[in-house]
């Protein structure tokens, strides 16, 4: 049986969804993405919170890795309590209650060429 | 003698193989890799299991980085037990039986300009 | 009440502002952001340090970021004690006195099509 | 006076200099770069040890780093036991007899659209 793999706290200080893509829908709308790996034998379950820079933070949203999988999380989905503004700079903390392994990844299709960035978030020790 | 340098256990939790690509192959064939470096001087025996959002993890992928060497592997390549399906969400984990170093590596080439991402794997200590 | 997530004191070691831009103007002017994100009940006071190649390091600059806040700050726009020269190879101390996360972020807009890269940055134990 | 920050000893698993360009050089040459960063009030004295996948590690490579500098190293520049070839995967390790920071970046420009990653390197603890 494998054990769970990471932390249980992450942290994203980058965040900005564009309002504007280039490209087929849904792969080429630019989007920002938290990739949750889930490599343990029980379900995860996870909370986001969203902080601004000119605005309390909001969340918690909720969503469960299952046993096993991943979750490649697009934050431009993210609807309750609130959807995240375009155009507007943020960051997240993501917690679970086992550990797992967070990347965040952004496609940036804004011109009609796109670019990508991607990072293993940070891991609270 | 170098002593080897890096960890037994890594996860990406990124991993997307675009079905499309632009320009000459192989070189700018869409592909996604994971930079294996064994700087130690005995062979590093790894192996890669590939995690999923809607179905249970395939693997493990068998390799060998020999001492004293580098591989880079193109998840495009991995044949047994099955091959990575295209567009889809995928993330893995890299286990070897010495410590190794892993870096993750996307060159994107679905639209005519490429866009490339690279960040060192989730080191599990 | 939320604990204060990361670091006190991380490095940048890469750090270059092209003069050269394509592009609607603020969005998509090369820029080297710093993305910071404070997660306390409190605000953190934070000084930049800017290392180059070939002269004396420049700084401290002074930014606070409030309690629960993120900021998105880009070293274009650092002025006092000095603006950084543009086409000219830095790295950066950021020193904060409480744990904060840091995110290095490049927007390069010399050529049409931009290219964007992410690290999370180096933070010191 | 400033304390060294960083590790010893570092690792980048990726590496890669393509041979072909587009734009004016240098600026737009494809290339690798390690940047270090030396905070420290005395000379960080480096050494580089390029790993191949098919045949024995080059090296090393000497640089000196001066006390409060930033280097951006090309490896393209390296020529000293051997330049390094292009279209050619490599990876290196990056030792120090004082603390530094190193971080790995490519420009790949050998479409007219050129692209960015980078990404702290892997610090041995």
């Amino acid at each position: 049986m494998r054990q769970a793999i990471g932390h249980r706290t992450w942290a994203i200080a980058e965040g900005y969804i564009p309002s504007h893509s280039h490209g087929p829908e849904p792969a080429m709308t630019s989007h920002e993405t938290a990739c949750l790996l889930n490599t343990a034998e029980e379900d995860a379950h996870v909370k986001i919170t969203i902080f601004f820079s000119d605005r309390e933070p909001v969340g918690p949203y909720f969503v469960v890795v299952p046993a096993r999988r991943t979750m490649h999380l697009r934050f431009n989905d993210l609807r309750n309590p609130a959807p995240i503004p375009r155009d507007t700079d943020y960051a997240s903390v993501i917690e679970s209650d086992i550990p797992i392994v967070v990347q965040h990844t952004r496609l940036d299709s804004r011109q009609a060429a796109n670019a990508l960035l991607s990072t293993v978030a940070y891991p609270e020790s």
